[in-house]
């Protein structure tokens, strides 16, 4: 289940990704390459990373980049209770118009489980 | 036709919010909580309150929150010459960028009607 | 007191309004003249969509425009436990990155009573 | 193929943009016709001007909005180079949370060619 | 150099935290009272929840909220190696339009050394 | 006139930059390189892009942005009659609640001349 809902997921984002490629200048590379750095082990583990890029995800409202680090936070051992009090900040800081991304998110990490 | 359009939305929501609740600290319930209570009758009657909050539904763009609004607005009462002026509001503050979620907001609404 | 905080800030805006002008393209100017006439009474009564303009603004957290909608909310006999309302739906819509612009807010409401 | 996917977004559009109409005061209807306006020929051409359009579509993560100027955008000669160098553009200034939003736009430009 | 910066701050939260609870209803003391919970030892320590309330407040571009996590994030022992880290993700995410609150939070933290 | 409003942003602009480099990641350098090169000449020549630069910061109301894209805009030969007509663009797709970054910008940009 977990397995087929990642690679759904991960299948429709590569054939995008492909497209976006196509038309990326030099620069539209080089920055690509620095968000798949960005949360590598470091100062702070990955995991430290994958949960604040969830949290920014979150009060930014965007439900593609919420579903990536939620697959990232599930692949580096976040648990269900630890994802609560990550969806709890993100509703007190964001308010209750992060309400229906954290309706999907939830619905998407139930399938991840 | 009102109805149906209701009990959809009203449906779907029901399964995602059962699903927020499995994943929802004390925190998570508290706030949600809060949002139930915050468009209750008090100094300012609920109408006026769910107006307000369609309209700050809008501006931020949250086109679940809209409907859930629309619905509320409809159920108190509002009228489509109310409605107009409150998108005009949001259309005025928030700019042409509100117009995708305007054109969903007065289709979901021509079904209440 | 009232008269004094509305009357400094009246005055910058009055300065700036006609540098705004100098640089308004023919298009900007009607825009702007749509932006006055959409708080007008209508179906909806302005004190209302003032309450609107101020809710608005406070979940897009533009200070400039809050203290402009605070002070027409006041000009409409707005009450302070309206006000509390208002704030709380804002507060509970757009969680507490608003707080910040919620302090100022009633520190310029406290000066206008 | 180009003419098809076109044929498509306005089609649908269209229908909504009717809606809009029914629901529309004054004060609207003149707001959508300043829109209308505003990307016309001027000190600056309609070209630039979509382009300046389109990127502030994208920063504001307004889908149907993108699509919109990626369409004008095409009509008005922009090249898949000069695409390339407006998305990142887009890209440097909103971050990654813009990614998914430029991944349908290459996906619709795709189409549009 | 540390504490003076700091009470500066915190003295002026102080008073405006005064008028914030005068006009303050009843739920918006409660949202407050979870505002000040969420950040809390539990699941995840509080080190790494106010890195998540820094990183959101950064994306979101709140300058007073990114002051308050600043000063939490020192209190709890974040290094200036992890804060790089913690703008890192923050400018990728949130891209240039965050360089001018970075600008300000690398300020307010040199001064908090 | 013009250069006194020049040197004394970019004086601000330069002490506050050091700070930035000395709390930089290794990424977050590379991010400011990309940001620098972005509005180079290329397919679209460096004016339309700094134009493009600030539409984004307009409607994204962020007033350093808007002020550094003021000063490269007027570096490249912008006309107040073309910048009357990006203004308009940013205030229609962004709505009122960019009017007081546009009041900011036309002060600082009728300095710059």
């Amino acid at each position: 289940m977990t397995q087929q809902t990642k690679d759904k997921f991960n299948e429709e984002r590569q054939i995008l990704n492909e497209l976006v490629m196509k038309y990326s200048s030099k620069i539209s590379k080089r920055f690509l390459n620095l968000d798949a750095q960005v949360y590598q082990d470091g100062e702070l583990d990955s995991k430290t990373k994958e949960m604040m890029g969830l949290v920014a995800s979150l009060v930014l409202r965007c439900d593609d980049c919420i579903k990536y680090h939620l697959i990232q936070c599930h692949d580096h051992g976040v648990s269900s209770l630890e994802l609560e009090e990550i969806l709890s900040i993100a509703l007190i800081v964001g308010g209750s118009i992060t309400i229906p991304h954290i309706r999907r998110a939830v619905s998407f990490w139930d399938d991840l489980q």
